[in-house]
């Protein structure tokens, strides 16, 4: 392989809203009916990685694998307009340089591949999108005439919450006023580097029962529920503004009060839908009691909120707290919650940073530095399991441009195939 | 004992609410944030017996005894309230005739018995203050010149919910505009007789844990949901007339839709306070999953909906349902949820009306009239117990007035003391 070939190679980070995004008031361009805004999580613990080269002797047809699985791009479907776009950027780029070579006119190869499994629950559309355009752009040389936030209007059109991982840091989704969907994008609120403590640990919760789809339920809430017209026009605005506040002054205390509540509203409009949407399962709402006693505890000491949930559109639960939290807030869910795998990211079990600890069956005691108001029998400790797997991970940078041309970070073998695809075939 | 004692015996109703009430904007009043709805339940199956006695002998000191414990009658409580607004209603009939005793000088001894266990996890406050001021009504025969409604006036002031047990058939609580709580009280909307066909399953869940009290819970939801007030403003006034409407027509459907929605409305609103109120458990999430399912397959028949859900501050189900629909409604729950205690009080068993169903060990099938589209997979079959008991009963009549004087049916012997701590003394 040549580095002049025509390629490149990108990761996205995930991102967990805080502010959620739930219905679309436009289901083909995707223009959501309220503002959102998240945190962006370390792609050195979760990403979305993705090849894309242009070749002329590809043929008329664009081709994308997804996890080694080739997908199809359907002619009215959310790949081929996130595609088109960025060939229609090209294009320009193009037209006012006419050395340039023509990567507009000929097919793309993709691949994509994510460093999580679909076990861990966690959505991967977002940074899979990211990741698409984020390559593409690099491929197509795009940055930085063309800005992030006009890429994250790019990726708004393959899922929304894509938008949002094409930033680093705190990112305000702007729902936008105009039908055409030009000023539904995505903006920096706080880039990472100012308020870099923030972590977060991921509960991956088991669920016997698959949940309804967020395409489809978000449309059938929009359709049904009385709560969320007011969710929309008086709720969030005035907490998009107040969040955003909270972080610029780095105010742990009403992030977590306003990260909370908008969890719970946005999982009470889901239940106030025809049928009702259930998420949270029991184990859920017990992990939504261990946060609330434990920011009791914390607050009766007189040093304000401890840790913050949010929920998505399943059972698990996202805890967000400033890094000195964590050990507290660790020691306690494994407690509650034994026999968790837990990748211990940042070693604070001082077994080295690689040490996976799975389903160890020692029973936990809780933290010594618990006030002596927590009420150890808030919940009883559940059974193994019940908390599948702890994921520590924190606030975390924006795509990376991995690497321009064909070289060891290729997903794609010489062929513009799958090298995945290629080691299957193989063996 | 002589049938001349000053003495009335009588019973009332538990009520079950369609639009739900939850939360007041007076505490001590009890004056609710919006109207609610019920459905009165039949005496014959659930009830509390209340006898009150008045006599000179009993000194300055009003007593009353509930399930055979004495309960502390506060200065400033509800019991103490209903009582006295009682007395003023019978010195003023005084006050207009003076050859009537002077009841309303005397000291009262109340006795209150609840022929359902409070494991059945269904709140005794409503039927309990109903039959308190059924009885005291009695015994000063205030009726038929103070009507029912300025009688639930009283029993608001009991608990908010005990209005509405003191009418039968569909009762609708008029939450009133003055401060005075003058126009805050029930209404009857249609008696028993005009749609008696409409018949109710309670299916009662195990919980671990104990709920929010609804007391606080509902104070907590005011100070800090914002979905509330778009509930109170919006959603129940246009509900509160569609269903009245429904029930005048006796259109199951309406009455199923709003229903159901309003429960999920209120449940989402308990959802959206800070810190978040979980009624509902796994349990309660899988009936609602599976009465959407069995409604599904019938509309898909064209025969519109055969049950509707609604939860209270807890997690058991109670399914409304026309008579007709009850056979395959019960046999479904059976076989989903098996080894639930049965009172058959219907004998849809054949095996008489009296037959209890203790923890039945068959395995239960499925109706075969069921159509072909019903997903017999939609919730797993749950582990024995997971509903413990299941009550089936039906829309009832209003308070009875059991006995006038001390006779056969009296709570308290010639001493005015009850008659069952007098059997544990004997003991």
């Amino acid at each position: 392989m040549s580095s002049s070939v025509h390629q490149a190679t990108c990761s996205a980070p995930v991102n967990i809203a805080v502010i959620k995004y739930w219905g679309k008031k436009d289901t083909t361009l995707i223009l959501p009916t309220n503002d959102s805004l998240s945190v962006t999580l370390d792609q050195d613990h979760l990403r979305s990685v993705t090849t894309a080269r242009a070749d002329a002797s590809f043929g008329s047809q664009d081709r994308l694998w997804l996890n080694g699985e080739e997908e199809t791009i359907k002619a009215d479907g959310r790949l081929r307009r996130c595609i088109d776009e960025m060939k229609k950027l090209r294009q320009a780029k193009e037209s006012k340089d006419s050395n340039l070579p023509k990567l507009s006119e000929w097919a793309v190869h993709v691949c994509s591949e994510n460093n999580f499994p679909t076990a861990a629950g966690l959505a991967s559309s977002a940074s899979g999108f990211a990741a698409l355009i984020a390559s593409l752009a690099a491929l197509y040389e795009l940055q930085p005439e063309v800005s992030s936030s006009e890429l994250s209007r790019i990726a708004r059109q393959g899922s929304g919450s894509a938008c949002r991982s094409l930033f680093g840091g705190y990112v305000a989704w702007q729902g936008g006023e105009q039908s055409s969907g030009q000023d539904s994008l995505a903006v920096e609120v706080a880039p990472q580097s100012h308020w870099p403590e923030l972590q977060a640990l991921i509960c991956v919760v088991s669920d016997a029962k698959k949940g309804t789809p967020s395409t489809a339920g978000m449309q059938r809430t929009v359709q049904t529920s009385p709560l969320l017209q007011h969710r929309i026009k008086e709720v969030v605005p005035d907490r998009m503004v107040k969040i955003s506040e909270a972080i610029q002054k780095r105010d742990f205390d009403t992030f977590a009060e306003i990260t909370m509540a908008d969890s719970n509203n946005f999982h009470a409009c889901c239940l106030d839908t025809a049928p009702p949407i259930f998420y949270m399962n029991d184990v859920s709402r017990a992990i939504v009691q261990l946060v609330e006693e434990l920011n009791r505890a914390n607050e009766a000491d007189g040093k304000g909120k401890l840790v913050a949930y949010t929920y998505d559109a399943g059972p698990n639960a996202v805890l967000y707290a400033p890094k000195d939290n964590m050990p507290r807030i660790l020691q306690t869910i494994r407690h509650y919650f034994p026999n968790a795998d837990f990748d211990d990211t940042f070693d604070l079990l001082g077994k080295g940073v690689n040490a996976s600890h799975r389903g160890a069956q020692e029973a936990l005691s809780l933290p010594e530095s618990l006030p002596s108001s927590f009420n150890a029998n808030v919940i009883p400790v559940h059974e193994a399991g019940a908390v599948r797997r702890l994921i520590h991970t924190q606030v975390g940078d924006g795509p990376r441009v991995l690497e321009r041309g064909a070289g060891k970070e290729s997903l794609l073998n010489e062929n513009g195939e799958p090298i995945r695809l290629q080691r299957a075939k193989r063996a």
